[in-house]
């Protein structure tokens, strides 16, 4: 009987994995750098966490069941609602509380590219924060880890904020902001007339529209489009660019502007975020969103803890991989080892073994022979897990006090002193 | 509505998540020297898979339920089938196939100490080399493994081969293998009374039952133990003490050998192992085996795949963790920032902004006020967050085109120019 893996669930064999690894460890160590630590949820947690956040509607999306003792529970979809339930009952938490994970998530829903039942996420949010200075951080994470991914010129990040658009509204005289609001976040899939039939739909009148669709197609240099949209607005909507204007302001001293536009359509959802939101965008059009992310001040109150701020993001690695093959920036899957020893035969096995053994101790990566093969095979074998050097060990050069170091790329040989194999391979 | 964690899941936050990090790379750390290459498979597996390995039984104590398309599934308690299962079909891999992995395992089972239902777990094989050296290759990775957790002389690791015993089951005249196998299996938990008459029970005269106690009673350094059975054992037995011999052999060559003993009652379950067994424990006693594993040769079979031949072990993190933690060897918990850059008011934002941007281009870890907090608030936070240095950033000083630097242990401040701050701090 063969197996295997389910539809939607990935093996990750060496060379795989490695690439991951390594992709892992770049966003993580941008991440680092801005003074986020990392931080390790369960996997599984109660479903009640997710019906608070997102409703019982999309936990139908989710892997959850009842477990043994009759618990309803849930694979994690996203980490979030795990970190509001530490944040509501954590007392010992100094704010601004900064954190990171890279671990899998799970979703139930139909396969297809980039979407996969069990992928990783990383997540970065900061809590306890409710300053532009922290969403400049935060868009100033992002915008280091795509360019330290290499795709920094592939992508646009695009942000928002939802508390000026509705300002906006209130400026406008259009009462049924959230009616509005949905229709803003449906634009995307919709031509230019569904748009303003919507708009018609929920009550506003053609002026209205016309002037709504007006506003959600501001898109540009966010310097630039504040400067214009300033120059329009008043009252709350005013003191909301100005915010937006600080945060263009931190995001140049950071050196990051360039990398950002103002569009005033991306609203990401009704419930959940507060304030900025923000995607990243692959420029050429042929990949769903990479990643997004925002302000949402009300999530830790909704799990029984004290008003606290937050705005963070998400980046899982299933769209991040298409968009880095794409560009040419994702890690060469190959095996990597230091040094192969072969021992010629059995007569010097422990001459290789202690050769194994020296450099190992000195930290290289180093195998030797497991099957008691042949010169060729094992030399095959060292080809195959890309051995950088193979020590020769070979019964009259060993007489000799001898070994001999092969290079595998040039295929260059030279003879060494047995006891010199560390200084000199090492 | 508050929320906890479930019962035997584990939340770490920043301090004991850096922890556990070091020691997962101490242990890869060792393993990759060996050779062994990362892969990372499906946490959540056909049901099925886990029944071919373990029977229904053991499925039974796992989180098993059936997904919204039908299928049964297991979180899984283990990688092994998952490995197995990517033996018997993936054609491509090159022998001898070496793979570990550091990830999640779950299981459904009564909570006490060093036993959750959320684990963390490493699992080290070699597949595909049938070798005694394959089998020292385990061993070594394994001590050189404790050694770096700082744990080797806690510890010793007790090893046996199966197929010894069952030899020297054969030499003595006895015939319900299985059944006797399954009481030494038992041993541990049972008085020297209960043993003999457990062995009676399953046919064995006086005169064998004492012969078995003699037998599983041989306890003691590997090279000595061997010799002294060396001399009572013949046939089929005296090939299997050679191979134990060389063993011991290699282990001297690479050094290990003083750590490792033979215990004859180790046979670590029925079913499952062929030949080599080991399991360390804790010196003192105090705490459970602290891991095990063995040779394996039939499960890739199992699996619908061609005669594999596999070694192998894997380490939890539970039981790990309280033995380091009783021997001091448990990282300290503490966080981790280089430099915390302190704006004292908001008019020398800018230039605060732009010194934590350059020293993070350096690779430092860089945190910067993002609460608009007055000069002592932001030193405790600095102080909380681990930070070595602080950089004050203060409008007189800057007048002059300086900053002031603050040692945090030492609590030394000397002022710098603002233009030397990356020379000096980074």
């Amino acid at each position: 009987m063969k197996f295997k893996s389910m539809k939607g669930f990935r093996d990750f064999l060496p060379e795989e994995m490695a690439a991951r690894r390594e992709v892992f460890q770049s966003i993580e160590d941008v991440v680092r750098r801005f003074g986020f630590k990392e931080i390790d949820l369960p996997s599984l947690e109660k479903m009640k966490l997710f019906e608070v956040k997102s409703g019982e509607e999309l936990v139908d999306q989710t892997y959850s069941f009842e477990d043994k003792g009759g618990r309803k529970v849930t694979l994690i979809p996203e980490q979030t609602p795990s970190r509001a339930r530490i944040l509501a009952t954590e007392k010992s938490l100094n704010e601004p509380v900064k954190w990171y994970s890279t671990s899998k998530r799970w979703r139930y829903e139909q396969t297809q590219r980039g979407r996969l039942r069990e992928f990783y996420q990383t997540d970065v949010d900061i809590f306890g924060a409710d300053s532009v200075e922290a969403d400049a951080e935060i868009v100033a994470v992002l915008v280091e880890t795509m360019n330290k991914l290499g795709v920094g010129n592939a992508v646009e990040v695009l942000i928002n904020d939802r508390k000026l658009l509705e300002d906006i509204l209130d400026m406008e005289g259009i009462d049924k902001k959230r009616e509005v609001m949905e229709v803003v976040d449906g634009r995307e899939k919709m031509s230019y007339g569904e748009f303003k039939d919507e708009l018609t739909e929920v009550g506003l009148d053609q002026e209205k529209a016309r002037r709504m669709e007006e506003i959600v197609s501001i898109n540009g240099p966010l310097d630039e489009k504040l400067e214009d949209l300033g120059q329009l607005v008043s009252g709350d909507a005013e003191t909301r660019i100005g915010r937006m204007e600080e945060l263009a302001e931190i995001l140049g001293n950071y050196g990051v502007l360039e990398s950002v536009k103002l569009d005033m359509s991306i609203v990401r959802g009704l419930d959940y975020y507060t304030g900025l939101v923000f995607e990243v965008f692959d420029k050429k059009g042929e990949l769903r969103a990479i990643c997004g992310g925002g302000r949402y001040d009300n999530l830790v109150e909704l799990f029984g803890g004290k008003e606290t701020p937050a705005v963070g993001f998400a980046i899982g690695d299933a769209v991040i991989e298409e968009l880095m093959r794409r560009e040419g920036t994702w890690p060469e899957e190959k095996l990597n080892t230091d040094v192969y020893v072969l021992p010629v035969s059995k007569s010097v096995a422990e001459e290789a073994t202690k050769i194994t053994r020296r450099l190992r101790e000195e930290g290289l990566i180093v195998e030797t022979d497991l099957k008691g093969r042949n010169v060729s095979a094992q030399l095959n074998y060292a080809n195959y897990i890309g051995a950088e050097k193979v020590v020769i060990v070979g019964e009259r050069d060993l007489e000799k006090g001898k070994v001999t170091v092969k290079e595998m790329e040039s295929g260059e040989e030279r003879l060494i002193s047995f006891d010199e194999v560390v200084e000199k391979v090492g």
